[in-house]
């Protein structure tokens, strides 16, 4: 075990893995070359489409111990992960890793086929019940959490080879383009899957949706793929994105947007050429609502919008305070919508959206990013990826890519969720270092990084509520009272990765 | 020496490389992996923008020996290529092998350089004066002409690398998205461009047009751009696209587009979801104008038009008569205006276009294509590169790898050229071999290669003028007279190689 500079203890490997601790957040330099695919030759006239998933998997040559991968823009409406692990354990092949891009509740139905030795380990993230189960020692199966652009790089690197990548495609032609516009699981954006096509050994096109060729806007193209199946569906629509995304009306939500709001106006960031980026959450929407009221107001127009693309942005862009949205996911039916039909809607790879390891990623042209936190400590370290009960509950996402690309990234939360505050002395868990968040808005006021003096003195000058951290800290424990600290074996049950590869936490499994 | 299938007589090396006749069109596998690039890491706050060319040059290590690379987009309207080996020349780097993707008569401005050793070899085929000096003996310096696919093919099994790629970018923002559909030397599709920025060890955007963040369309994305240099000019727009291709007006070029559009109507391929490729050539167009007359009478719709594109083929995209365009690059102002703004106006790279080893390029999907010829032989085998006088003046194109994906390739070309007649016995050069070659027209009859002897009797059938080959040549050689043959030397100045990377032919040095 070592510790890596926030404190925390790394194994020196885990699941025969070297480990690097973590150390800073742009100083590890990438080595080698990009990671990259088979040649291969497809002549004219042949076919690539099979009859059945089964048939896929077989000319895959997925054997024992392989790697396979999915993509998540599905979300919980997705079928296509699920259906493969029973074939998969249908034809015998045991051992299997999903490096998929996320995983969802709805894979709680991998839980038998974990047991059974079908898949032996998670290189990803995961959102639900198989982190739960994880964390508390009910099943055996390492996870390595990434960020998205840590996914990305790790597919680029060849840190993570996919020996055969599913892709779900809504939309598909029978030579293998494929695109995420339409048909009944339509989900918009497939950036995710764009990095898998580049780098898996071999490429499978599932779809619900076959189409005259050619298929287009061409997400990811015939070029990359090599078989193309049918199946009955690729999963619920109604899952797959909400139909609405709503501005939060709670009054504790609301007092943290206005706030968040201000903090940007006042960064001097809010002029001409302002990027930015927000979740889909109820706060983050209300602050994306203040900031398009400022934008309009003082006739600012602005450069991007990225990340999760919501409706919210889409109508910021089509009232031309955007100039372009950069989508490597859509949140809901009208970004789906949009990015089909927008040439300003531009459909990003997550490789774009957030690797650090490639010639400049769009985080790293963030203005001004929202983000949330299930925890934080006094030196602005966040957690997200688990709750204060110590399970593994939520996948990072994009937090640490954008916090460290972003000039101005913004945590908010409330003070406290269930009557547990969310600023600590330690965090359960460590998954954006503190070096990358510069401020934490809540409703009892707002903590600036003392990196940004001049921030701020000026958010002081206008009044509003800067607090310190450990102040804001002070005044919740009074009503909460400390937290009961949480129990862990030594078990590592799996990784925290930083953006870069290196290990900024690991996830112990909760005492009994 | 070596004979190929063809009989062509093939050296053991050329250049210190071990060279594979040529055998057939589809029979050569790839092995190993796709080439990649280095991995690197560009942080937040970084700047790409570099103050010259030189400054570029000296950034991206270029050293003697080492190959670099241009598009060919701007065509003879491109005067990047003479200011970098006159940049190069200033630097006193010697040895450079030239990778661009095509190289036109603007560029006769490099024979100096070639003379004083700064440019030392062409792995690409060149149009103009360089080959013809070559031919001749005047120039040393080893040239290997390739197809457009060939040459995605060579980049991205890493045949050649590329040490540096400098691309030109009509558009361009200082974080390097580039895209080729706006300004002073817009040019549309950036095709070729992008193969290079996939597997060159360096890339640097050249612009004479920095925009503001981000530029869109991408044509080629921030994350392969390492550096951004900007010029006073990339070229002289007049000569980057024509403003307007014509059809022809000869009579026997109307009589051969008649005869080659009622080959297609007879074919059974002018059907719900046709895909057809042409040149810009006057009778390729004539041939358009007959087929889309046809498509319109009997509300035909199209899948797809590909290739180089005309603003004909965007007037029949936009009145329906094909749902797609993919476009390797823009033939004049309307295609490039049409690239920008209409979304089934598809960009699409070389690697896409036509390389032979990918999961099935764009080509294998063609219905029908019409190519022109310089020679044609009893065989159907076609000379495109070298005239009649022996000299290398023309590049291949996507002659070959169209004629190999099109279920019906059609030569267009009228008998006689300059009173030499155009069917010979012995070829000067192989460019396209007579295995892909499904037709011949000329204005003097048919010629059906004897694979195809359905669509001969259906041509009889239809009154149509079918003879075989052999009798159109004593036809003509009975006005023309036997050709005289050239003489040539042993010296093998060039090669002409198919688009697999095997050996279809070797230009020698014309004898005095």
């Amino acid at each position: 075990m070592v510790r890596n500079s926030l404190g925390r203890w790394i194994p020196e490997t885990f699941n025969g893995k070297a480990l690097i601790p973590y150390r800073d957040p742009f100083a590890l330099q990438p080595q080698g070359m990009r990671a990259s695919r088979p040649l291969t030759r497809v002549n004219p006239g042949a076919s690539k489409v099979l009859g059945s998933l089964r048939e896929a998997i077989e000319a895959s040559g997925l054997r024992d111990g392989m790697c396979i991968s999915t993509h998540h823009s599905l979300r919980n409406g997705d079928v296509l992960l699920g259906q493969l692990v029973r074939e998969i354990d249908a034809l015998g092949i045991r051992g299997i890793t999903i490096a998929s891009s996320s995983i969802h509740p709805v894979h709680a139905e991998l839980i038998p086929y974990i047991e059974k030795g079908v898949v032996a380990g998670f290189e990803c993230g995961v959102n639900g019940p198989i982190g739960e189960q994880i964390s508390r020692g009910l099943l055996k199966c390492p996870v390595v959490v990434r960020t998205h652009g840590g996914r990305a790089r790790a597919l680029v690197a060849g840190q993570v080879p996919v020996d055969v990548a599913f892709i779900a495609a809504p939309a598909c032609d029978e030579y293998g383009n494929l695109s995420g516009s339409s048909g009944p699981a339509a989900c918009g954006s497939l950036g995710y899957a764009q990095v898998d096509a580049e780098h898996a050994r071999v490429v499978v096109a599932v779809t619900d949706n076959l189409q005259p060729y050619p298929v287009t806007p061409v997400s990811i193209p015939q070029t990359l793929v090599d078989y193309v199946v049918c199946v009955p569906t690729l999963g619920d629509p109604k899952k797959i994105v909400s139909t609405t995304t709503r501005i939060t009306t709670d009054p504790v939500g609301l007092q943290i947007a206005q706030y968040a709001a201000r903090v940007i106006e006042v960064s001097g960031l809010l002029r001409a050429g302002f990027s930015f980026q927000t979740g889909s959450g109820g706060i983050s929407l209300a602050v994306a609502n203040h900031v398009r009221t400022l934008m309009r107001h003082n006739k600012i127009k602005g450069s991007f919008g990225c990340g999760g693309i919501t409706g919210y942005f889409v109508d910021m862009l089509e009232e031309g305070l955007f100039q372009t949205l950069f989508d490597v996911q859509c949140f809901d039916l009208k970004a789906v919508e949009s990015i089909g039909r927008n040439l300003n809607h531009v459909e990003i790879s997550a490789d774009m959206y957030a690797n650090p390891f490639n010639a400049g990623a769009v985080v790293n042209r963030l203005d001004a990013v929202i983000l949330g936190a299930t925890e934080i400590d006094t030196r602005f370290n966040v957690n997200v990826n688990t709750e204060s009960n110590g399970y593994l509950l939520h996948n990072t996402g994009g937090h640490s890519d954008t916090a460290a690309g972003a000039k101005l990234a913004i945590i908010v939360a409330p003070t406290m969720r269930g009557r547990l505050p969310i600023i600590r002395d330690e965090l359960t868990t460590i998954t954006t270092p503190g070096d990358t968040v510069d401020v934490v808005v809540t409703e009892r006021g707002i903590a600036v990084n003392e990196r940004h003096a001049d921030l701020k003195r000026e958010l002081l000058r206008c009044n509003l509520p800067v607090k310190d951290i450990g102040q804001i800290q002070e005044e919740i424990t009074q009503i909460t009272g400390q937290p009961r600290p949480l129990e862990f074996t030594d078990e590592v049950v799996g990784l925290i990765e930083y953006r870069d590869g290196s290990i900024i936490d690991v996830v112990r499994r909760v005492a009994d």
